[in-house]
């Protein structure tokens, strides 16, 4: 009965400081932070085991606070367990300070920037799964609203959870029946909400989120019955506040500071309670160590191989000796060549099925909790985990991503399958390291750069077999290029990547008999590119470049080109301009502009011949 | 009986026809269309009432193949329907037919490309709302394969089907075990399926795919009893052929010659049937015309207006004057202004909930219906449905879509709310116009624009409320730009959008009382961008330019400008190059180099200054 008053008390706390903070800052979700109190006080210090001096201690219980917008709750979670001072809570949403709008690992006991709904539970499932792969006594909490679960990727994460049978899970969703802008779909039907989380497998138990001792019994039982277990508390946004309580058109507004006063008048003062006496410790657990080398021996090539064959044959070589690699795949490993490790390390490989959105956010989970995540899918597809990728990069996430099938050089499959418009995606996300390799050689290589690289990374890989063009100790470091060709007197440069470095070099040689030539560059690193390396060369062969990719013309390496050698070069830039359709690659990257024939005669016309 | 009869014979010859059309093509997936080819059959020839001279009758019961790898038995489904000879089928891929190996309306019985798994469903939605609003009797049929239904967007188009009780809504589940690298998550187990989708509101019938009575009975209920209806038929994957009949490791494979000579030699020949004869007619039904006009009434601007709210003022007055005009939001109706049209027209409006891909998706619908989508949400969720907009323009869709709150202009909500990568996301999108405009004037007038433009169209609005710059009649055309500042003896031009324009503007006031000065550009037409109006007022200002825009470096305004000026001029790029953070609107944009004092230092420093 102590421990129930005590959270009570401690729950109070948490309304006032959310109420304060957020009035103080002049905007925030206040509303949405009173809804969850009870929840958060009875998690952080009724149930959760964590070591408050460690937030990478392996045997902490995690949280993911997947409604960003109650970010309040949680700093002021952090400052009554004596994390940080209680007065840093009153610089919310400042610029100089940590404590910003929507949960960023800025603050280091955030695991996954949040903001973006929906997104949580996957990332849970990635730590939970981290949890288990390492042996961790940890369990993973995700706090999530009812309005974000109308997001299919809650439901991706659901399916994956119960399937992978993630005991150690447990979502606990705040019923308060108010979305930004007006009643959510299912308002206060937990029992659709329950009916939803045991179809997709899950233990799912209805309770009143604002009963503390229903709360600590729901969070006790969760697990027992080998299951991931949703608990599904009816709550109101505004608890506590009677002219905000449950009322509409409250989403996203501070109180003013008359009605803070008023609010606080109906709360009473902060209760005095110790929170931080209420945390439980974890259990002692030390994990084994994890092999961390990035420098695996090469494959042997001697004959035309896919880069995408290579990514897997690399990632099989990089597993062996980085026992901190997993392999996740969306239903398609044996087109990226990922089944190559998932044969051989079966425990540390992971079939996302035709759900990329979970599998990116599995990934960030994995990699939160100190695994080095591969994940491959179609290029085309991971435009489905767009959003995931953008809150991944928010999250300093060590997650790579390798694309296959890029370009009209796939072929028959037409344009549905065709990553065209990657490049335009990777290239802002900041941090993102973009590699595009043109042979097996590089695309091994490239794969030990990203490995090492930290923060994200991409590799674009292609489907046909290309021929071998780099000797096997080539080095291929991040902002690099290589230049293949050069000519007697060449006056202009072309710079290709992956696909069209090959069609460039029949054009070369095709020019060569005409006596013509030009320089080649292999722009492998689309970002950073080789800008120095680039204009150097450009300025040799008289200021005249041409571009050649296989992407749409916007955000791709003609744009990241044009942007380095602006005001230096005359630039032509070939590229896809046109809703492809289905035909051979051959005949494609003849139609789309982007073939040997064009890129002659882009060379041609720049040398005036 | 003899229907029965006649439409095992259909399925038989679908069946056939797909085996040979792939084998002839050296590609596709064969398997995939055995397994529905019952399904199909009674579909087509058994329920659905439609007009085989017409796609676009109103009274047409329309079909989405969700699972668009199954193109071939579509394909022979309209050559048995008569729409196209028989031997046109063996033209499937080759780059001068229409027959693509995923469907794309360039065949103008699909109303929407697929090839991307888990949209159908929610195109289906939109349909099925738009012969609700329209009185059709037509019904929508959405076919599914078990591996898709992994998709968080089929859930989120499940939910939502069911919440507004699309009873004339059926899908139908080819659950044939079987995924690309492997077996499904729920394999053969119909139970579980069936249970998710009664759990997200549908009824659904678990039924033996190739038994043609069963499946008939199941079409001929569907709907019956006020919902959507869900078939969850267990299938085979190459179901008819002994040697590839529930096997894996053969998804995407075609036969090669001899195997399809024995595949052949069990199916038997080609059965006489005329399945032309089996069609079932659509009821009458003329439905009422509904206006078509795009030039609004512009409401009188005063005061320093936010364009998000100019956005929703001129959707509402367009509304009034265009009765196709739809409005979907993904639950932030009241940031992005969308809730004045959802209040004079609750009966075109579509409240998305926080389901972006749903959104598109439905949207893709409803404009394949013949309606107008507009359709909202803040920028940054945009990316959410990345991979649906992709799909949307290679479905050639008259889509709308408004992006609000973007930049760091936004403030203290932090970098999940931002949009600062949905340029790099628009611009390369075939077709899609991309417009950004800086005061409510142009807002309007950009909407007009839109609206007027066959196609996608893509709004970029800004959450804080800026000056009024222009009159009330000035147009803003696509392909369009202003200059809206110059100087005696500019000797640069600098090109901004959005609220950057502000920014250039108090930089232009700021350097003026220095005697200096500049060319302001407003490029408020992203795409197309006013290539040569840019490039005549560079070269007027000796080609000198500064880009500003908030947004990343990547794929935006300064890399489009870039490719224009490409040899023209010297550039300066201003934009966001790290990862932003909470802070106010001004900090931010100071801090991240976009503001007044960064742009007039930019031009000092150009101008040798």
């Amino acid at each position: 009965m102590a421990k129930i008053d005590d959270l009570r008390k401690i729950a109070t706390r948490l309304r006032v400081h959310s109420l304060r903070m957020t009035t103080a800052a002049g905007s925030g979700h206040p509303t949405t932070c009173l809804s969850a109190a009870d929840l958060a006080a009875c998690l952080f210090f009724g149930e959760m085991r964590w070591n408050t001096r460690r937030p990478d201690d392996p045997a902490n219980d995690e949280f993911v606070l997947s409604k960003g917008h109650a970010a309040p709750l949680l700093w002021a979670v952090y400052a009554e367990a004596g994390i940080m001072p209680m007065r840093d809570l009153l610089d919310l949403r400042k610029i100089t300070s940590d404590l910003e709008g929507h949960p960023t690992p800025r603050m280091k006991w955030v695991k996954a920037a949040t903001g973006s709904l929906g997104q949580g539970l996957s990332v849970g499932v990635g730590m939970a799964l981290a949890q288990r792969l390492e042996k961790s006594p940890g369990r993973t909490f995700v706090l999530l609203g009812d309005g974000e679960c109308a997001e299919g990727a809650v439901w991706e994460a659901a399916a994956s959870a119960a399937d992978r049978g993630l005991r150690n899970l447990c979502a606990i969703v705040d019923v308060n029946r108010l979305g930004q802008s007006g009643p959510t779909m299912h308002q206060h039907d937990l029992g659709t909400l329950a009916r939803k989380f045991k179809a997709f497998g899950w233990e799912a138990v209805a309770i009143d989120g604002h009963h503390i001792g229903k709360i600590l019994e729901a969070l006790g039982r969760a697990g027992k019955n080998g299951k991931p277990t949703a608990i599904l508390a009816k709550t109101y946004k505004g608890k506590g506040v009677s002219f905000i309580e449950d009322r509409d058109g409250w989403h996203g507004k501070p109180l003013k500071a008359d009605e803070l006063a008023k609010a606080l008048g109906e709360i009473g003062c902060l209760p005095d309670v110790d929170a931080r006496k209420l945390i439980r410790k974890p259990r002692p657990f030390k994990p084994r160590r994890r092999r961390a080398a990035f420098d695996f021996p090469r494959t042997g090539y001697k004959d035309r191989t896919a880069t995408r064959l290579a990514y897997g044959n690399a990632l099989l070589s990089l597993g062996k000796i980085n026992t901190s690699v997993v392999a996740l795949d969306g239903d398609v490993k044996n087109s990226t060549y990922a089944d190559k490790f998932f044969a051989a390390f079966p425990e540390r490989s992971c079939q996302s099925f035709i759900a990329e959105q979970n599998m990116i956010g599995m990934g960030m989970g994995l990699a939160a909790k100190g695994y080095l995540p591969f994940m491959a899918s179609f290029a085309a597809f991971l435009t489905r985990a767009h959003d995931q990728v953008r809150m991944a990069a928010y999250s300093f996430s060590n997650v790579k991503l390798c694309g296959s099938h890029v370009g009209v050089s796939i072929g028959e499959d037409g344009p549905s399958q065709m990553g065209l418009e990657d490049l335009a995606m990777f290239r802002p996300i900041p941090g993102c390291l973009v590699l595009y390799p043109s042979d097996a050689v590089s695309a091994e290589a490239c794969v030990a750069t990203m490995a090492a690289h930290k923060g994200m990374a991409y590799l674009r890989t292609t489907r046909p077999a290309t021929p071998l063009l780099y000797g096997s100790t080539e080095p291929f470091p991040a902002g690099g290029s290589k230049v293949l060709r050069r000519a007697d007197n060449d006056g202009v440069t072309v710079i290709a990547a992956g696909i069209t470095v090959h069609e460039a070099l029949k054009a070369w040689e095709d020019l060569a008999k005409e006596g013509l030539g030009f320089r080649l560059i292999d722009a492998y690193s689309i970002e950073p590119l080789d800008v120095e390396g680039i204009r150097r060369e450009v300025a040799e062969t008289g200021g005249k470049a041409v571009v050649v990719e296989d992407h749409f013309a916007a955000g791709g390496l003609g744009e990241a080109v044009a942007g380095a050698l602006a005001g230096r070069a005359e630039l032509r830039h070939l590229c896809v301009r046109e809703l492809p359709r289905s035909g051979k690659p051959d005949e494609l990257l003849e139609r789309y502009g982007i073939g040997a024939g064009h890129v002659a005669r882009a060379v041609r016309e720049m040398l005036g011949r």
